[in-house]
């Protein structure tokens, strides 16, 4: 499915992204609104962090009506370890929003991005959400995209058009992601909309399906943050009739489509990240070993600083592997780094060691692990650990 | 109990180290020699990774007779990932070796660390294993500490004296550890000696009750070598009578408390370690929950790196303790960081950051989260991630 980069319009959505002053750097825009003309269906995933910012309480108790008409998003604070005051500002916020916006406040869904353990000034969120509401454009999704970010390093957007019973329907989505942020607690936001007609149920369906070849299939550092979300809206502005089990089987391709290109590039820009790798495993005993295996070699930080330094380092992946807990043989396995074969028959392969790490000079590359003991398998997107990495996340002092 | 940095004599064993020329670096001392006058009692335990080098599965094989009468451990080569010619090898390294001192092949354990996928020399080994078989003495303990380094900065050796079964006992130890070899694969190896007169099921008692506090309460990266391996020989040398509970409770403490002290040096000298930090979870709901909790947070390169940057990150370390699985609720814990309390009835307390970023300046501090919700704890000693670390794992081309 053909997926474009950058911003586009939805019908039955305005964006908006201004400057409310959260951010500690002047002029940045900080904070932003999706907005439904009329309620929307809509679905969300939560991180499955134990501890979890009040923003993502307040979502997971409204999102179970299964209906939203807004988002209403900021960075700068990520009202996390907040405790009750958190939970209040997080409501406080949406009912000024429904204020501006003219909506009832339970379909509102707070989100939070940036340091932790503070409140936002919700004086200063009232002048922003107000010049928010008055910018809401449908042409307004990159200034959205604006808004929620913190050290990513650009604007992320991705749609796809399909068609599905009688319509022409288009599926756009915002992520926001492992930039640094002061203490990192809001790794992923992301916001999926639609013009479709959807039960709220089927959308359910459809973002379920999307995860795990999406954002369940990425890692930056292992690490789970207590603001993660995910949300996805569909408005029925296309006019579709109901859709058919072959319309749904559309819907969720075109859903997966645009959340594996954010996903993929969450990665991507990374932090610090001078590499995308794609970890495949396959021939595994169970699907669990392939995912264990893959993951270990993901997120493996010796793994890692390997592929930062071009170094085809064959143990490090090994270790890995042997270490996840998955059945692994080392006289079965076969195991190309870049798409050259470094290591079969209980062997190292030396003589292609120079052509895989030249290979790793590239921006993107496979690492394909074969253990031969089954037909499961698993893919995980990563990438390097860097000197960047290092100073991203040591530099900065709360 | 006090414990001793440095060599030990303890009687009963001779030591030797060499250069054999199986490190690239000249004259670097490669190959080492503990022998005992007569066969000892004796007890390992090795890596729990999936992928198990030569040398490891040549001792796990002989160690099950309780006896052992000598180590020859060589740096330079993991002889890991080298399939039955690695396994031939190994053997055929230990019947040199026993052709050198006169003893019995079944009753030598081969120990390698080094680079992955390779063979050593056997030429080379066969010329080292006779100097060094020339060379054994009983205050050769030293020049043993320096063949088994790959790049530890310095030599690791404890040693302990105790009083038991009417004899004076000397427990002492060598370890080489978390400095970078090649293709890292050798992390950890770490050879105990005494000449207490000790049956193998109650050496192996001794160990293992050593473990939880000593080698497994350890992380540098969170990875788990092929080659690690701990061995505990017993000469009986010392004449002690049989030993009693409480002898071997003394017994037990010595093994322990020389053990918890090559474990600390060992991260204390981890790859770039600029940072010693105890991480201390007590009040968990259950004794899994707490190790879960504090390994998570004492492997998470977030927190790693915030703690290498002297950043009192406590939105990192309560993301590690709500991702690890662990019951954690954020209203009740109470943190604190270097000695000083910054988070408690689930606010972060901001007046104390300053004071915790100052005394995070130190070589040492703890992390002490307790989650108020049980009685169970768990210790683990970690160390930071910093750019030293990259630069040691990514620099290294194979």
């Amino acid at each position: 499915m053909r997926v474009n980069a950058g911003p586009a319009i939805v019908r039955g959505f305005r964006f908006s992204g201004v400057s409310a002053g959260l951010k500690t750097v002047a002029g940045a825009k900080d904070l932003g609104l999706i907005v439904a003309d009329a309620p929307a269906t809509a679905t969300a995933v939560f991180s499955a962090n134990r501890v979890k910012a009040a923003p993502v309480h307040v979502t997971m108790d409204r999102i179970r009506s299964g209906r939203l008409q807004a988002v209403v998003a900021n960075s700068g604070c990520a009202n996390s370890f907040t405790g009750k005051p958190g939970l209040k500002l997080a409501r406080d916020s949406c009912a000024l929003t429904a204020n501006e916006i003219g909506c009832d406040a339970q379909l509102i869904a707070p989100s939070s991005t940036g340091v932790i353990g503070h409140l936002f000034d919700l004086q200063k969120f009232g002048a922003g959400v107000r010049e928010a509401a008055r910018d809401l454009r449908p042409d307004g999704m990159e200034d959205f995209a604006r808004a929620v970010m913190t050290t990513d390093t650009h604007p992320k957007m991705f749609s796809t058009s399909i068609r599905i019973a009688g319509a022409d329907v288009t599926i756009a989505g915002v992520a926001k992601g492992s930039g640094m942020i002061s203490p990192k607690m809001a790794k992923m936001l992301t916001y999926l909309v639609t013009d479709a007609a959807v039960s709220a149920p089927h959308l359910r369906g459809a973002l379920r399906a999307a995860l795990p070849h999406s954002f369940n299939a990425i890692t930056v550092d292992g690490d789970m943050s207590t603001n993660d979300t995910v949300i996805l809206m569909a408005s029925g502005a296309a006019g579709n009739r109901a859709l058919s089990r072959k319309d749904l089987d559309v819907l969720n391709a075109g859903v997966e489509a645009v959340s594996a290109a954010l996903a993929r590039e969450l990665v991507y820009d990374g932090e610090g990240a001078t590499k995308l790798v794609t970890v495949e495993v396959k021939g595994a005993k169970s699907p669990a070993d392939a995912e264990r295996c893959a993951r270990q070699i993901a997120n493996s930080p010796l793994v890692k600083t390997a592929f930062f330094g071009c170094d085809p380092n064959v143990g490090r992946i090994l270790m890995a592997a042997g270490s996840s807990g998955a059945m692994v043989e080392s006289d079965r396995l076969v195991l190309a780094i870049a798409g050259v074969r470094v290591a079969a028959r209980g062997a190292l392969i030396v003589d292609a060691l120079p052509s895989a790490a030249e290979k790793m000079r590239g921006r993107e590359f496979t690492v394909n692990l074969d253990l031969k003991l089954g037909s499961a398998s698993a893919t995980i997107l990563t990438c390097d650990l860097s000197y960047d990495y290092v100073k991203i996340n040591a530099e900065y002092t709360t």
